[in-house]
C-alpha cells in the first residue's frame, strides 16, 4: 500500500514536472513567434514617423494634442482594437508664446545665451527682467545666502548632472527638483527670476525644458523660470566669477491659459474569461512644444499600441481585457493618469497590472516591477524566457509618472527599462526627434512588452 | 574533544565566509571607483576622437596604419605604460586604387549602383566587366545553376541579413560567407565577377565593404568582387526579375602590392609578483579605408588603452604583466594576431587570459567567456560585482579574430560584448565615424574592461 502510494506520489511528482517544463518550451516558442512578429511586421516604427513628422510636437491642449488623440484612436482601432475609448479628461494649457531670449551683459559685451522658458512658468512680459545673477548648488546654500543676498536678484541653479552613475537616471532624479521646485525657494527670498542648468548628459548648447511648479505654501509670489544649455550655464558661471556684478536680461512670453478638454486614448482587445480583468500598457501621448517627442515619449505609445496587432496576429483571444493606453498631460499635469485611475476605481475594473514606458526608446534592458500581490516574485520566474531577448534584467520598483494615481489603488506596476545612456541629451529639447529612433531598438521594446504582457495575461 | 573540533571547525567555516564576504565588499568598493575613473576622468572619447579625426582610415599597409601606430606608442606612455612594445608583422598591402563605378544598364536607361571592391578582390582595369547577372540566395543554389547558367555572367548573392535574430551578429554570421568565399565558388562556374549584398540591418544606399578570400582549392581563377548597397542590391534584383537580359558595368582598380612592415603596439604595466603571467586586453588599429574606424575598431583600442592609465590612477601595481595591445591587421589578414601569439609562445610567456574588444563602441551588456582552465567559472563569481553596472550577461564563449592564434596555444580567451543593435548599420561602411560614438557608452564599455581585467589580476 505504502509502497504503491509511493509510486503514485512519485508519478505525480514527475507529471507535475513534466506540465512544467512543457509549459516553459511552450513559452518559449510562443515568446520567439512574438519577436519574430514585433522584428519583422510591427508597425511601431512607421507609427511613429507619422507621430513625430505629421504631428510633431504637442503639448496638452494644443491643436497637435488634438491632432494626435485623432490620430491615436484611429491607429489602434488599425491595429486590431475591439474598441477604443476617448477618456476625457480637462488638462493645462501652458503656450510659451514668442521665442525667450537670454542675454548676458557684461563691462564690455552682451551675449546671447541659449534658454527656454520651463513648463508652467510665467512670463516676464516685454518690458523683461534685468537683474544680476546669485549662483547656487543647492537649496541649503540659498538657504544660507537669504534675502539680503538674494532680493532683486536672477538665483542661477548651476548643479551638473553626476556623470558618474551608471544609470542617467539616478542623475536626473538628483537634479530635476531644481528645475521643478527652484522657483518658489527662490521667490521665497525676493529673487526676481530663476535659471537653472539643463538636466543633462550631454554638454552641448541645447537647453532643456521641462515641467516646474508653483508652491504657493513655499512662496505666493510667481516668477518667471528658465533653463540655460549646459554650455550657456558655464558662460554664464564663468561671466560672474570674473565678474559678480555682471547682469542678465531675460524675456519669455509664456503664459497659462485656462483648462482645455482632452483625452487619454484606450485600445482594447476584449478578455475572454475574465471579463472584469485589466493588464494594461501605456506611454504619454503628450509632448513637449519644441521637438517632435520621438523618444518622450512617442516611443512609448506606439510600442504599447502593438500588443493589439499582436493579438490579433497570433490568432489568440487573451483571458483578460488587455489595453494599451495613451495617456494625456504626462508632462505638466498627470491629469490623463488621474482620469485613468478614477474611472478604473469608478467602474470597479480590476487591474491585474499596469505597465508604463516612458524612458525612451533605446536597446531593451529589463523591467521594473512592483512586489505587490506577488508580481515580481511572478516576472522573475520567466526571466530565463526573457533572457535570449536581453529583457530580463528585473528590478523590484515598478510604475511611471501616469501610474501613480493607480498604484495607490494598489495596482502593481511596471516600468519598462531601456538602456538609458542617449536619454537625457536629448531630452525634453528640440533634438528629441525621429531620427534619433533606431529600428531594431524600438521593436525590441515593444516585443519585450509585448511578450511580458502575453505572459501575464496567460499566467493571471 | 570532538565537541571542540566541532567549534573549531565551525568558527574556521564562519572566518571563512567572512573573509569572503568581506573581499567581496572591498572588491565592490574598487569597482566603483574602477568606474568613477572611467566615468569622469578617462581619455577614451578623446584618444578615439583623435584616431579619427586627425588620423582616420588606416588599412594595413597604409600611411594611415603607420601614423597609428606611432600615435599608439605615444598614446600608451602617455596613458602611463612602464614600456610600449613595436612588434613587427608583415601585413598585406592592398588598395582601392580609383573609386569604384557600377552601372545598371536596362533597355532604356542607365543607372548607377553603390558598390564597394571587396578587400583583397582584384580589379576589372580600366576595361571593365560588363555581363547579364545571375541571382543566388546559397551556394547550393549555385551549385544547381552550375557552368552552363553561370559562365561569363557575374554572380549576385542576394542575401538577406535576417531580421528575426536578437544578436544581429548571428545574421551577419550566416552571411559573410557569401562575402569571403562568394568570388572562388562562383568563379569555380567560369562567372567573370560578383556582387553582394552588403551585410548589413539597414536599408539604406551605403555599400559595406569587408574582406574577402581567394580559395585556390575552389578555383584558381580570381574574379572581382564586390558590395552592393542594400538599396542597389534591391534595384539590381527588381531590374532583373523585369528583364533577365539585364547588363551591369563594373569597374574597379584595387590591386593587391607587396606586404609591407608594420607593427602589432603593446603597452604593459609590470606585475609586481607573477614576472612571467600576462592578462592582456586588445582591440584592432587598423581599419577599412572608406570610413575613420571608429567603432571598427577605434573603439576596442581606446577602451584597451585605458587600463594602463587606470593603474597608474589607483597607485597600485598588478600582481601579473597587464598589457594593452593595438593588434595591427585584424580586417584582412590577421597577421598582427598571428605574430603576438608566436612571439608569446616563443618567449614562454604565460598568458592567463586574453580579452578583444571588437563588437563596437556601444552601451555594455557583459563578456563571453572560454570554459578553458575554469576562466568562465571564475568570472560567473563575480557577476554580482558588474551587475551595478550592467555588465553582468556572461556566455560561455570567448575570444575575437585576433586572438584565434592565442586560443590554439589553450589561453583562455574571453570577447567584450557590447549591444550589437546599431553596430551593422554602418559596419566597414564611410559612416564608421567619430559622431557615432556616444561618450558615456564608450567609457562604460571601457570601465567594464577596466573592471575585469583588475579582478582577474586580483585572483589569478
Amino acid at each position: 500500500m505504502n509502497f504503491k502510494l509511493n509510486r503514485l506520489s512519485f508519478s505525480i511528482t514527475i507529471l507535475f514536472f513534466s506540465v512544467i517544463a512543457l509549459a516553459q518550451k511552450n513559452d518559449s516558442i510562443q515568446l520567439r513567434k512574438i519577436y519574430d512578429f514585433y522584428l519583422t511586421e510591427s508597425k511601431c516604427y512607421s507609427n511613429l514617423e507619422h507621430l513625430c513628422k505629421k504631428i510633431g510636437p504637442r503639448l496638452s491642449g494644443s491643436k497637435g494634442a488634438e491632432d494626435a488623440v485623432a490620430w491615436a484612436k484611429k491607429a489602434m482601432y488599425e491595429a486590431g482594437a475591439d474598441t477604443v475609448i476617448l477618456q476625457p479628461c480637462m488638462v493645462p494649457h501652458w503656450v510659451r508664446g514668442k521665442a525667450e531670449q537670454c542675454q548676458l551683459i557684461e563691462k564690455n559685451k552682451s551675449t546671447k545665451l541659449n534658454v527656454t522658458a520651463l513648463g508652467s512658468s510665467v512670463g516676464t512680459g516685454e518690458k523683461g527682467i534685468k537683474a544680476s545673477i546669485i549662483e547656487v548648488k543647492n537649496f541649503e546654500e540659498l538657504e544660507k545666502l537669504g534675502e539680503k543676498n538674494i532680493k532683486g536678484k536672477i538665483v542661477f541653479y548651476n548643479v551638473f548632472f553626476n556623470q558618474a552613475h551608471v544609470k542617467t537616471g539616478s542623475a536626473y532624479g538628483e537634479t530635476v527638483k531644481f528645475r521643478s521646485k527652484g522657483a518658489s525657494y527662490a521667490a521665497k527670498y525676493g529673487a526676481v527670476a530663476t535659471l537653472v542648468r539643463s538636466m543633462t548628459s550631454l554638454a552641448d548648447d541645447e537647453p532643456h525644458t521641462g515641467n516646474m511648479n508653483y508652491d504657493t505654501s513655499v512662496s505666493k509670489i510667481k516668477i518667471p523660470s528658465l533653463a540655460l544649455s549646459y554650455v550657456a550655464a558655464d558662460k554664464l558661471s564663468q561671466a560672474i566669477k570674473n565678474d559678480p556684478t555682471t547682469l542678465v536680461e531675460l524675456k519669455c512670453y509664456c503664459e497659462t491659459l485656462p483648462d482645455v478638454l482632452s483625452y487619454n486614448v484606450i485600445g482594447q482587445i476584449n478578455g475572454s474569461t475574465n471579463k472584469n480583468n485589466y493588464i494594461v500598457a501605456g506611454g504619454h501621448l503628450d509632448a513637449w512644444d519644441n521637438g517632435e517627442g520621438a523618444h518622450d515619449d512617442g516611443a512609448g505609445v506606439v510600442q504599447c499600441m502593438e500588443i493589439l496587432r499582436l493579438y490579433k496576429k497570433l490568432g489568440v483571444k487573451p483571458k483578460n481585457n488587455i489595453r494599451a493606453i495613451a495617456f494625456m498631460n504626462e508632462e505638466n499635469g498627470l491629469r490623463g493618469g488621474e482620469a485613468y485611475a478614477k474611472f478604473a476605481k469608478e467602474n470597479n475594473e480590476k487591474h491585474l497590472a499596469a505597465l508604463e514606458t516612458d524612458a525612451g526608446g533605446h536597446t531593451p534592458r529589463g523591467f521594473g516591477v512592483d512586489t505587490l500581490n506577488g508580481l515580481y516574485k511572478k516576472v522573475m520566474t520567466w526571466q530565463k524566457l526573457l533572457a535570449p531577448y536581453f529583457a530580463d534584467r528585473i528590478g523590484n520598483e515598478g510604475g511611471g509618472a501616469d501610474l501613480i494615481a493607480l498604484e495607490k489603488l494598489n495596482v502593481p506596476c511596471i516600468g519598462f527599462e531601456p538602456d538609458t545612456q542617449r536619454y537625457f541629451d536629448i531630452h525634453h529639447t528640440k533634438q528629441d526627434t525621429f531620427d534619433k529612433i533606431h529600428k531594431r531598438e524600438l521593436e525590441l521594446g515593444s516585443a519585450a512588452i509585448g511578450a511580458l504582457l502575453y505572459l501575464l495575461d496567460l499566467y493571471y
